[in-house]
């Protein structure tokens, strides 16, 4: 048996690894946009044609010169002559003279030498005239082509993930595609000789393959197109073929071991044994998760993740969704980043131990006080557990230099 | 021309809506657990049998009473008797005498009388018998029957979003098929003369519907099903019968408005022509906005949204979601929402005037100081503007009777 090294740090083995595959070539695809909503934009979006593409009313009312009515009051009201009528939708292009306006109506074209509108509240029809006691200023309800963008400008960065009003936007600008990262693939291989699938009625000793589906979920809510495969024996040769069977198809490997210390060893002779292998991490120490592996294979990433359901998806999480991350493309800009990692502020309500030298990352459960104080109670149930993932709220790192923490300290949790 | 009444604001506007659609029944479906995530629970989850369902090992190495090591030292090895072995995937029960030992495997049954495990390194294995000189503490890794989940417990509460461990843990305690709530269908209906659809070129005077798909993606981010009518022209039959037709299949509908005035009455008139129809308010005190229109027929919620895309995406935002999030029976734990409303803290850039005795949403772009101050800079663009929409992070709320905020005064912002 391959004794664990464990003397990466977190820190260490994740910057190696994200280093290791910065040479990716990251594909794209076009697509729709209205299939667009959460992709990735793999190039800036350039401004075509001038929004407003012209000089148009904000409000219903008449166009007209503001100079002609700045010294309108009620001692000395102006009268303008009507010359027509625009409506939106209307094609007309009209133009006024002095003393002359232009009854419109919101979003319509803005006649030539008018520069403000004036609301019909402020005005006397009169037949083919208006009267008004009040001024306006130059660009009253008025906007002019290009005002809002500008042939040229960039509308959108590449790297933004699109949101609905994204969409709405590129629309608005006349982009019917838009070119977006292409989704990475990812099969998970759950390996395990006590594993049983969803539609088998597990004997008492086995346990249904569940990690699959958790590792599932979490790829395709950082964007990546997750295939779980059929459930692998703990057997070399069954393993090391189910992960090259895999390379051809993925961009990415996860091998969600079984439970037992034999199928973590088959993983890291499988993947050794292939061609163009390299093993960044056997073991970081890191609790719990300590018996990760970190390697690529023809460039592509790797993950052999242990089988406990706790260590599953913390190893997940530290490594996998940040090279996953990485291979979709993801947003860069510090304010969408803030959208997918949600850490909130509270205090620890136990006092926690935490082993010397391991990273120690711990699931807690929250309550919010009356005073909008929120209190995190620690679970230190074993990484077998089901309760624990599914009862807490979130997790908090403890350094590796740190060895307890204690109650009433505020700590970061981040929310799972 | 309705005059719009601007008497309510958005706090009493919002809580009589809420209040009047109170009584909707929400409905359930089954469905596989494997399509269940992002899905809301309907009713509690019970555990149905102990997890884990025996007794088992936690690690690899010898099952034994820690009663019969207790002395064990340098001085005085203990010997035990090995009398068999357990593996995962083993039915066999073993039950041992004092003085006995039995090999064991992560996971395996734990033989009866047994009450701890001893790690391999921690023993001298001797054809039939071990040699050990240390002592373990009784439970050292063992795990009881039901010591995770027992019989009867709740596992997960209603009304949870459930995420990928969420589903992992249900799987795991062998469940195929969850009750959540129906997912509500929200039909959206773009009117205006001046839109048409997007495999449509726009002559210059005319505008792709775009608002339809930024509605969408909301709804559907929201946890609805959304879908776009097509376009409804500004013709009060038409979008009566619009309302009408989209009622038959939908629990709410969104009209969506042109930018006309005209088309805004248009669907208070058609509203108030249906029957079982009742207007909550038209017109409220907020802006961007201030023209929405909030209604239901037959007990279904129906907005009529203003045209300008700014306005459309705030009305909807304010009223829209926190109705489909009822509808759609979302979460209430405060850890659930605060992963759905992301708010930051941030200091202004700028001085904002703000309209007195209206409630303003202001959108805003964020850039981060190098010691992780957070700077907004208002966006005052009009609101056709797409560059507002697409340039913002999010946005803030200034309370009715708040006439301006100073630069370097605090903000929240919620990230959109």
């Amino acid at each position: 048996m391959a004794r664990v090294n464990m003397e990466h740090s977190v820190e260490t083995a994740l910057n190696s690894y994200l280093e290791e595959i910065s040479d990716t070539e990251l594909l794209s695809e076009n697509v729709n946009i209205e299939e667009a909503l959460s992709r990735i934009l793999y190039e800036d979006i350039i401004v075509k044609k001038d929004h407003p593409p012209f000089d148009r009313a904000l409000t219903d009312g008449y166009a007209l010169k503001s100079g002609d009515i700045s010294y309108a009051t009620e001692a000395s009201p102006v009268i303008l002559r009507i010359i027509g009528e625009v409506n939106v939708g209307s094609k007309e292009k009209l133009s006024i003279s002095p003393k002359e306006a232009v009854k419109i109506s919101k979003g319509a074209f803005l006649p030539e030498n008018a520069d403000a509108v004036l609301l019909p509240e402020d005005v006397e029809p009169e037949k083919d005239y208006i009267k008004t006691v009040k001024s306006v200023v130059p660009e009253n309800y008025v906007t002019r082509q290009g005002e809002d963008l500008k042939t040229g400008e960039v509308f959108i960065r590449k790297n933004r993930k699109l949101r609905p009003q994204d969409i709405g936007g590129i629309i608005g600008i006349g982009c019917r595609q838009v070119k977006v990262y292409k989704k990475p693939v990812v099969t998970i291989i759950p390996t395990g000789n006590e594993l049983v699938p969803l539609d088998v009625e597990p004997d008492y000793h086995q346990i249904i393959a569940s990690n699959g589906y958790v590792l599932k979920g979490f790829v395709e809510q950082i964007g990546g197109i997750g295939t779980t495969s059929t459930i692998v024996r703990d057997d070399l040769n069954r393993v090391k073929s189910a992960i090259s069977k895999a390379l051809e198809v993925s961009d990415m490997v996860l091998v969600s071991g079984g439970s037992s210390t034999g199928s973590k060893d088959n993983t890291l002779k499988a993947v050794e044994s292939l061609e163009n292998s390299k093993i960044i991490a056997h073991g970081v120490s890191m609790k719990p998760g300590g018996h990760v592996l970190l390697a690529t294979v023809g460039g592509k990433p790797v993950i052999g993740l242990p089988g406990h359901p706790v260590s599953n998806m913390t190893c997940f999480n530290v490594f996998g969704k940040p090279v996953l991350r990485k291979l979709a493309g993801t947003p860069r800009s510090f304010w969408q980043e803030r959208k997918e990692t949600i850490k909130l502020d509270a205090f620890l309500a136990k006092n926690i131990k935490s082993p010397e030298g391991k990273e120690d990352y711990v699931r807690v459960r929250l309550f919010e006080e009356e005073d909008k104080k929120i209190l995190a109670y620690p679970y230190t149930g074993k990484s077998s557990f089901l309760s624990t993932l599914v009862k807490s709220h979130g997790v908090i790192r403890i350094p590796a230099e740190c060895i307890a923490l204690y109650e009433g300290d505020r700590v970061e949790v981040m929310l799972f």
